[in-house]
């Protein structure tokens, strides 16, 4: 592979910092075709002294490019560049979405965008959140700006306790859940909690976030192929994988739901081996269109292997920073030896808030009005697709906020999302979620269609109808 | 060291889980006596068959009573009894601060509790923190309840590089800041953004809980003595560490305010090899008393090796689950790089009430208020204490809520605590926060004032002076 000089002309007198024009040139390099996959740049200590900047700078730009998708660094080889053909007029805020920033999500705009994490705020219950504020807070002594318990306000957590148990079949005592502010917070604690090391085996394709936070946390990740049931676990089996992360209710981004056959093997790879624990990731388990509710995997759960985490920031509101994870008495153990010390990462005052907009019944009317919502674009999104069952496969519909298609003709990943953006449609790749070379799987489109009004899903399908069929 | 042989009886009808009743057992013992410092337990495996119940059972209660501090956890020893004669009497709280702990406090009633770690919440302007949350609240939009930049608001991060830089003389830009759900949180990033097993050196003694949160990130610490101008940077010059973990302000517990002769010593250790870092916890910088006020360490800093970590928890109220760390450009380009993902765990609400509250000047008039009162309690405390000049030496009074009392006529710190607390004052020893044997040091009691009313700090000080005196 070649080192590729990089003819940056900089202008001190633009007003422009350094490493501003330094990241703009190359992403601009990038994104026109100038730099091409796999080309390798300049080390940071080359480019510095042929620019005469300082190495920071260098290591600004490149970091900035790194965190948005651009560049990947590979350990002790170097920056290169990332897959991402066609990124200037296709993916760029899928590949955000991929390397977690979004803050990039302007740079093209489509009209319609089936994004699969973003949520319909619409119907929030913006006056009730505030009524309950305003209420807690005239009552509130200093008790309530006082530092809470560690693991989270007791009412908080019977609440969720209860919650857990009659939406999700979760069995556990509130002394085995932990609150914390989001679900990456929660993962960091329980790397404290497992140890260090930990061989973690994740479904292929995964949630790309957790795979980065198993990565920062140097627990070395395996990657386990899917059926249509889920996670094989005859190839989980060959692995020295101790700990599993999962996405049984509706796996991210394929859309599976794990059934009960799939999930007692998977219960009996963990009990076969002391230490074994699978982590469930519940984040959109709360909606669910075609059959009984699944329950959770801990509902199965007979010998305290598996770690619940779920999240209100999709069920509420993005905003409200709170998480909660479900520990078996083992990992209690270590917890409390090991990380009790740990403060709270929840105000109490939050904690306080959620807990009565729980305890006074608005949670589950706003979930059931969400539901109804849901239901109804998603059953408009599959009638609006009937026609493309020729060309596509429709499958992950029974539940959550997206949907996949599969194409039947041939066609690349790249070419459908491309001739849908020129059209004004942004759909996502499943090509960005996959971990390793998946050989030639037909092309996989992931739509979401949460945040679309009934009309843009409409004319979203309508448009991608003329270009697609 | 002998193994110990327990006999518990357990009782199922108790009401009791099994596990508490084996708690309870052991702390009993401890307290009473029955059990001894150093003295091993049984491991947790034989005491699980000797009582025959599941070695989870035993896990609990172990690592109940070593997140309380009465048990020790030696890495391939097994299970102490911790250094804790006369803890039933005296000085569980102490313990329990050291450990994390605190929902012990109410083991033993004193009636006057110097605590250096309680706040006085008594002037706190509830009334406007519950305005300007109401106001934000009516204004709020549904961006509000989205979720915001990893590294915090723009907005708030703007506002405290701001106050920092009038306050305390740090050079940032708001790009530097990260905002963060408390310093356990910031630290547990800073290690993702410094790398693993990162040797560390702290100050000796030093706050157990940053100790305890190395350690639980397999950072090899190690300890450097401190002189009357705070950590020996000879001795620093001779540890493998990296880093180095330092209170310049106002050392935790000592009270040392480092002069600035000591801090340029220790920018040159820092500057003198690539990637050495000081990271500079300025706790309670806010609170200074004597002379004019020193700027932080950061402020000295010419070429970017310090992390400056600050918060809101001390300065506002513990609920206000806000820190904030600067990081220098080279780590900043490595957050970026490795840790720009992770989702900010301050939601977007709490951000922007906290940004009105400093930016209205709600925040300088309160510190002012906090000042005066901590000013004036300081100075009563001073006052009282000049009957005790000749039976010790008192420091660390030039900063912060706490002074330090060091014993002339050679008593231990046993005795001094145990004479107080008799007579219903509770006082902390050094030796809880000392990480290594101190040969025969003077003893050295910490007395905090700041939750203490006038009356109370004289009433306190009068039973110390009858028992002391």
């Amino acid at each position: 592979m070649k080192e590729l000089p990089i003819h940056i002309q900089l202008q001190p007198e633009s007003g422009k910092t350094l490493y501003e024009q330094i990241y703009e040139f190359i992403r601009d390099e990038i994104r026109r075709g100038g730099l091409l996959q796999n080309e390798k740049l300049p080390s940071a200590r080359l480019l510095a002294e042929d620019l005469q900047v300082s190495r920071t700078t260098v290591d600004m730009a490149y970091g900035q490019l790194v965190s948005e998708g651009y560049l990947e660094a590979r350990p002790r080889q170097g920056y290169f560049v990332c897959a991402v053909e066609g990124l200037c007029v296709i993916d760029a805020p899928a590949r955000g979405e991929k390397y977690g920033g979004g803050s990039e999500s302007s740079r093209v705009s489509e009209q319609y965008d089936f994004s699969p994490t973003a949520i319909d705020m619409h119907f929030f219950p913006y006056a009730t959140w505030k009524k309950i504020t305003r209420n807690i807070l005239v009552d509130a002594n200093s008790d309530m700006f006082a530092l809470g318990e560690p693991q989270g306000d007791l009412e908080l957590r019977t609440t969720i306790c209860r919650y857990l148990h009659g939406a999700r079949g979760v069995n556990c005592e509130p002394e085995q859940i932990i609150i914390g502010a989001g679900n990456d917070y929660l993962l960091l604690l329980l790397e404290k909690i497992l140890g260090r090391h930990i061989p973690v085996a994740m479904e292929d394709p995964t949630y790309v976030k957790a795979y980065r936070i198993f990565r920062s946390c140097a627990w070395p990740v395996t990657f386990v192929p899917m059926d249509e049931n889920g996670i094989r676990v005859e190839c989980l089996r060959q692995t020295e994988a101790q700990v599993a992360y999962v996405m049984p209710s509706h796996q991210y981004p394929t859309g599976i739901s794990m059934p009960i056959g799939r999930r007692l093997e998977l219960l009996k790879w963990a009990a076969a081996k002391e230490g074994r624990y699978l982590i469930e990731d519940d984040y959109d388990s709360e909606f669910r269109y075609k059959g009984k509710p699944l329950p959770s995997l801990q509902a199965s759960d007979r010998n305290g292997n598996v770690v619940y985490i779920g999240t209100f920031s999709k069920a509420i509101a993005p905003a409200i920073r709170i998480s909660y994870m479900v520990l078996p008495y083992p990992l209690l153990a270590r917890y409390r030896q090991e990380c009790g010390f740990y403060s709270s990462t929840v105000s109490r005052i939050d904690q306080t808030i959620l807990n009565e907009f729980i305890q006074d019944g608005y949670f589950e009317r706003y979930l059931n009005k969400m539901r109804k919502q849901y239901r109804m674009k998603h059953d408009l999104l599959l009638t609006e697709l009937k026609s493309f069952r020729k060309a596509f496969r429709i499958s992950g519909s029974n539940a959550g906020l997206h949907v996949i298609l599969t194409d039947r003709m041939g066609r690349s990943e790249e070419e459908l999302a491309r001739t849908a953006q020129e059209t004004g449609v942004r759909v996502y790749r499943m090509r960005d979620f996959r971990m390793e070379e998946s050989g030639d799987t037909a092309a996989m489109l992931i739509l979401g269609y949460a945040a679309l009004s009934p009309e843009e899903i409409r004319k979203g399908i309508d448009l991608l109808r003329k270009v697609w069929l």
